[in-house]
């Protein structure tokens, strides 16, 4: 690094070394706490005596610009006088509409978080102990040994191959026709689902969707900065008179919809309702979003297909689902099945944001899925989570008695309780360190006020028990409390 | 699946059991190819004779709706009827200006593709030889077994934290002073640049970069409706004069810069010339987004800091970075250090995006790096690019003799010749199978007609001989062509 030292004959040479040090740590060539030559290999470096470097280093010492370890040789000073004029801008005002929208409806900012020793019903992520570590361990080693390098290096926008060869015959087997349809890989559904709004939608634009709904999914379009039409539900799903009423009513870009257990009221779509909900929305010609959340815990003996499947040789529906509630979510894939057209779209939309997902991670999950230990332990999945669920609703039922629950099992249950706000239910329960998520998160236009989501997943039988008793006590307090007001 | 048939006394058996088959294909809850129970076994489930089930099966087969194979089963038929009458949307009509623009700009789709047989000088994708594939396994199997389901279960947003304190200190080690900073780990630099413009910027605003630069993030600063001022490049790097004038003049937000080996031209910011450079932005107080491309591959004897150091405990400079030109791109793992309210609200539009990076691909990367692994392999690629460079630009020499070569190593040279248009010359080595990237791809402004970029990473010594060969050959045909037509 003292390469372009040049010496003068004007000036002694320890000053010389002293200033081209000094102009070093000036330009950034050296670094705080970077370690100097020793004074005999500069001194060799240089072609010039030791005695001259030992003289130089000592200035640089006394000056606070280097400081020496006994041992282990001098270093350069961190600059005070540097730190004290640190450049400094207010990032803040700087934020635009779109990143303060995206803080204000981060719920994980914004509510009450998981601590130590809470029973949280706020998570339905799945049970890391249903993960079969050692099938997926034997993914890794078998694909890697198959691609080697190649599944390392930069792949393809759309995806990997093997995987999206995989999921057009899986979806085929779900009864959906993939003519003239495609696939790409996500980073899961969360990244679809902004992906096409992104690509489709204007500033404005209105979205038609349940109410309540995916709570992610409601903060994905209004951070987009589209217009989002509820539709109320009812114990069987979405209001149908409702729903023609909007769609007639209305401009809308895209209808948001997910038929299997929907998140947060559990309710799965009864296939004729299907069939009405789809005609309504061809007949106003108006796309649908499909989100396959939770759809692989459908137990094999109600089979019922995904919106997507009624659209045959159709392109109206636009299928987005990704197995993170069941499989591996820290891997983060997920896939979009649709019309060749969008696909060859979102391909290059998927290139400008992110290049493509890990592939790395779609081969693994491709092995597993293909090996067959997926349909394994799915199996396995349903039989715990339904056991959870059924005992859950035994223990809402004996405790909390709510006005309804909604629902037919997986991962979470939803209730409504007359006259009891669910935050305020939350703030009593909090302080009993039981924690759940309030409806109106769920909701698009500040109702649902009265209900809850009680997610399973993360629990054991004993806390799901426990933590419902205590809301349970909670509501009772609330109601007298309620009556007690009432009789005054 | 029969489970909500129910049985009148007026229609004989058979048929009520003939329509409500009807009814469950017409209704999605039998899919296409589906298997029916076997007669035997629908009798017993519906309680009535064989006979009857064997009778309805008949006249559905008779009407297409079924199929038998025999000694397999009965099973669905495709119904042609609704595929005929698919519902037909036109999206290609539908995709906005955001999406058009992806597709316009995505040179994947608009250049010439790699052909087998051809040689590549378009890639600048690290050679996947180079990959010690070994410690990769070890790193995957370390963290796994350390780790378990944690890894493959959600994770945060900000990132892997074990990776993210890694990272921290190896910036630290840089020169880079991170109080008052953070990191947020991304898929890859792309989605970092990406997710720093979305937040801050409105449509219109004005990024100032070198010009040429790197095409991604011309495209990703486009399709988010930026407004690109570019500067022009010497041999140097970014004309100081003209930076400093478009500086004064305009209303930027934002400098884009890379300062080592910058893409396409190579050239390595000098120290001094650094300063020079952070001072002039802050003098006007635009802040500047550095991209630490390749920075890793800049030999240990020329210590260079980024950019950041300079900016010594301030929070001018937002620094992005990724090891994808070295190690496994096909994981894309970037990062972003920068101010820790910058992180904070990245955090979230993170969440809003995709939610996290892969948790399992950052714990490999965290495991290969805290191994010692990359030390060792950064060494041995710095070699082995720095033998290819020395190679290839001897065969520029030799055979090109172009009018300038910037730049000074690692994985593409930047050649520029007078008079002969990289588009000609492309089309013409393209008959020969040989490809390059022309020069104009990295213009801001269709400029840089005269100049193309030579990638050098997934080629051996000799394509890439062969390979200049034929350009250097073209090169001369060009030339000769147009004194001819400038002597008539």
């Amino acid at each position: 690094m003292f390469s372009s030292l040049e010496f003068n004959n004007n000036e002694p040479i320890y000053l010389q070394i002293e200033n081209y040090i000094k102009y070093m740590i000036k330009n950034n060539m050296v670094v705080t706490d970077a370690k100097l030559p020793s004074s005999r290999d500069l001194s060799k470096i240089l072609g010039v005596s030791r005695n001259s470097v030992i003289v130089a280093y000592e200035n640089l010492e006394a000056d606070g610009i280097v400081y020496t370890i006994k041992g282990r040789g001098t270093f350069v000073s961190k600059s005070k006088e540097d730190y004290k004029n640190g450049w400094n801008l207010s990032w803040d005002n700087m934020i635009n509409s779109y990143g303060r929208l995206a803080e204000e409806l981060d719920i994980v900012k914004t509510e009450i978080p998981w601590e130590k020793g809470m029973i949280s019903f706020k998570s339905i992520s799945p049970d890391g102990a249903l993960f079969d570590i050692d099938e997926f361990k034997k993914s890794f080693l078998n694909r890697i040994s198959l691609e080697e390098d190649k599944i390392l290096n930069y792949g393809y926008a759309q995806g990997y191959k093997p995987l999206i060869d995989y999921l057009l015959e899986y979806m085929k087997q779900k009864g959906v026709s993939v003519e003239n349809k495609d696939i790409i890989i996500t980073n899961g559904f969360t990244e679809g689902l902004e992906m096409i709004l992104d690509t489709f939608c204007n500033f404005g634009d209105k979205i038609l969707c349940e109410n309540p709904t995916h709570n992610t999914s409601i903060k994905i379009m209004k951070v987009l900065g589209l217009d989002i039409i509820g539709v109320k539900m009812n114990q069987d799903g979405i209001d149908i008179e409702e729903l023609e009423n909007k769609l007639k009513n209305n401009k809308i870009k895209f209808g948001y919809l997910i038929p299997s257990y929907h998140n947060p009221t559990g309710i799965v779509m009864k296939a004729e309702k299907r069939q009405r909900v789809y005609n309504l929305f061809r007949k106003y010609n108006i796309p649908i979003i499909e989100d396959g959340f939770n759809e692989e815990l459908l137990y094999n003996s109600t089979h019922i297909s995904p919106l997507s499947s009624i659209d045959k040789g159709g392109n109206g529906v636009i299928y987005i689902s990704s197995f993170s509630k069941i499989l591996f979510p820290g891997l983060r894939v997920g896939w979009i099945l649709a019309d060749k057209r969008i696909i060859d779209v979102l391909e290059s939309v998927k290139r400008c944001k992110n290049i493509h997902t890990s592939f790395l991670d779609q081969g693994i999950l491709y092995e597993y899925l293909n090996s067959g230990a997926f349909d394994k332990n799915v199996k396995r999945i349903r039989k715990v989570y339904r056991e959870k669920y059924d005992f859950a609703l035994n223990c809402i039922n004996k405790y909390i008695k709510p006005d309804f629950i909604w629902g037919e099992g997986a991962l979470h249950i939803y209730i409504g309780i007359e006259g009891v706000k669910s935050r305020e239910l939350l703030k009593e329960c909090y302080k009993k360190n039981v924690i759940f998520t309030p409806g109106d998160i769920f909701s698009v236009d500040n109702s649902c006020e009265n209900t809850l989501r009680i997610g399973l997943t993360r629990l054991n039988l004993e806390q799901i028990e426990e933590g419902i008793r205590i809301i349970g006590e909670k509501v009772k307090e609330l109601r007298e409390r309620i009556r007690f007001n009432e009789d005054k």
